[in-house]
């Protein structure tokens, strides 16, 4: 049983984290934290999301945001800085706004797709295909999600065969990474285990990422089971941006000072600064007004200014 | 690799956990706590600590909740209600009041145990051998502990061969277990994993237990790590209680209802009703004026109002 010996995290949190917070931040202090995640050595940041901005007013500011990360001096040569586009209007306006990866986003359980996109896991899957082409077309990489793989907030526990399906279909359309969200964080290793021993035999693991929300305290747990099958790629989210709309009060997505402290602890190389991660933590926790929700992060902090 | 299929929790609430916070509970709060965890299904439950109370002024009403606890009708049958016994007077204060179980206190680290105790490892266990005889003369049960036995927070990592040495020097005077705390919660997988193949090569794993604090965030992910090495005992905190007197705002020992969700999502048995363990972590939550600090807890208990 050996571990890898390098991890790829993909920082969620401008997107996936802010977009769970109820207040609208402003595009520059957006802008900012990009940038200092992007200065700490993360390799993928997900940037905004492109949804009608009635739908999800916290990213109406997609087009701007992209376009100031993207532009220069502010890119840095080698990060990713994929956006998502749930469909073609979406993804043209990613384009227009300089995109250069998208991602889409399938879900697991009939009910959360029904419910969160009004359409049933198989339209769904339809509809990405028609992005993915036309992103292939563009040259433009596509990462594709599956939400809901282990449990839904509307139906329970979710058959890891379900979760296999759409990250087998979403492999099939040309996405080079298929990461598996663990919406709710109600999964175990057990369950994590199973899910992902599922989808490895329809997907390479080199090409499947865990995305676990931390809502029951098990992310950390998860991520190093999901490491001990091979796993290579994590998302989360500076600070433990984002809470989780199905448990008013529960957390978000794990903390990616955390999950530097798990991996760094484990002797695995992430390319990441802790200290610079630190100082973007606390940049977007200040902005916000609120606790920087990692444990890590308080920790390490408490230490610094102590010492 | 098989996981056990049972586990104890030791709930170390009542002492670990309140004597880290400030406030100074009354005596008929951690009496009625104490009664409602072990309704709940806790095996054991440490009481209170027979420590100077100029020193811990958090456990000055010693006597006065373990005769309380004892007494009948609240003393149920199966439970152990163990206490902390440093010395051989706090000893006698213990056997007064009724104690039918004591636990003593060692360090893995020098610095540790010369700024915790005043006195060098070596020395500290001739003490506490004195505390093992009496004990055993009287037919009570004694627990050893080791605390920094990954990390201190003076002298950094911990040498796996030094917690192993207080482990079996502790085993041979006749502890029954052996709980190996990870004070400052600063240990992965990895360094744990290590400390406790150590220990494991003079004690047998059955005898040992994990006491790990949450300090950054990896505590559940720690006792995953164990249980894949045979480990079958662990401490916690109802509702998270406690602090890190080493990090200021830093988390205490890991939430007996995140290990609880964990050991039931891999199907491990506890004993333990998560409902009534619920409601305990609220009552002691809502008289210290705080915010239960379990993830699982907040969530479950989110979930339920929302239904």
């Amino acid at each position: 049983m050996s571990l890898p010996k390098q991890v790829k995290i993909v920082e969620v949190g401008p997107r996936d984290g802010l977009q769970n917070e109820k207040q609208v931040v402003p595009a520059a202090v957006k802008i900012e934290l990009i940038e200092r995640l992007a200065g700490a050595g993360l390799p993928a940041i997900e940037v905004t999301s492109f949804v009608p901005a009635r739908w999800v007013p916290q990213m109406g500011d997609n087009s701007e945001v992209l376009r100031a990360v993207l532009s220069s001096p502010r890119r840095r040569p080698g990060v990713a800085y994929p956006v998502l586009t749930p469909n073609l209007q979406g993804f043209d306006a990613a384009v227009e706004a300089g995109a250069t990866e998208v991602a889409i986003f399938g879900a697991a359980s009939e009910t959360f797709s029904q419910k969160n996109i009004n359409c049933s896991i198989a339209e769904s899957l339809k509809r990405f295909n028609v992005v993915a082409d036309a992103a292939q077309a563009l040259d433009i990489r596509v990462r594709g999600y599956v939400s809901c793989v282990v449990a839904c907030p509307y139906e329970g526990a979710i058959d890891p065969e379900k979760a296999a399906w759409v990250a087998k279909t979403l492999h099939e359309m040309g996405c080079y990474e298929i990461s598996l969200g663990d919406t709710i964080g109600a999964g175990s290793p057990a369950s994590i285990k199973r899910m992902i021993a599922a989808c490895a035999t329809h997907v390479p693991i080199g090409k499947l990422a865990g995305h676990y929300h931390d809502t029951y305290g098990m992310a950390i747990a998860n991520v190093y089971a999901s490491l001990e099958l091979g796993m290579a790629v994590f998302d989360s989210s500076i600070a433990g941006l984002g809470g989780c709309p199905y448990a008013a009060g529960a957390s978000g997505n794990v903390a990616t000072e955390d999950l530097v402290y798990l991996l760094h602890g484990l002797n695995i190389e992430t390319g990441i600064d802790m200290d610079k991660l630190l100082e973007a933590g606390q940049y977007i926790s200040q902005q916000l007004g609120r606790k920087n929700q990692s444990k890590s992060a308080r920790a390490l902090l408490a230490r610094r200014s102590a010492a």
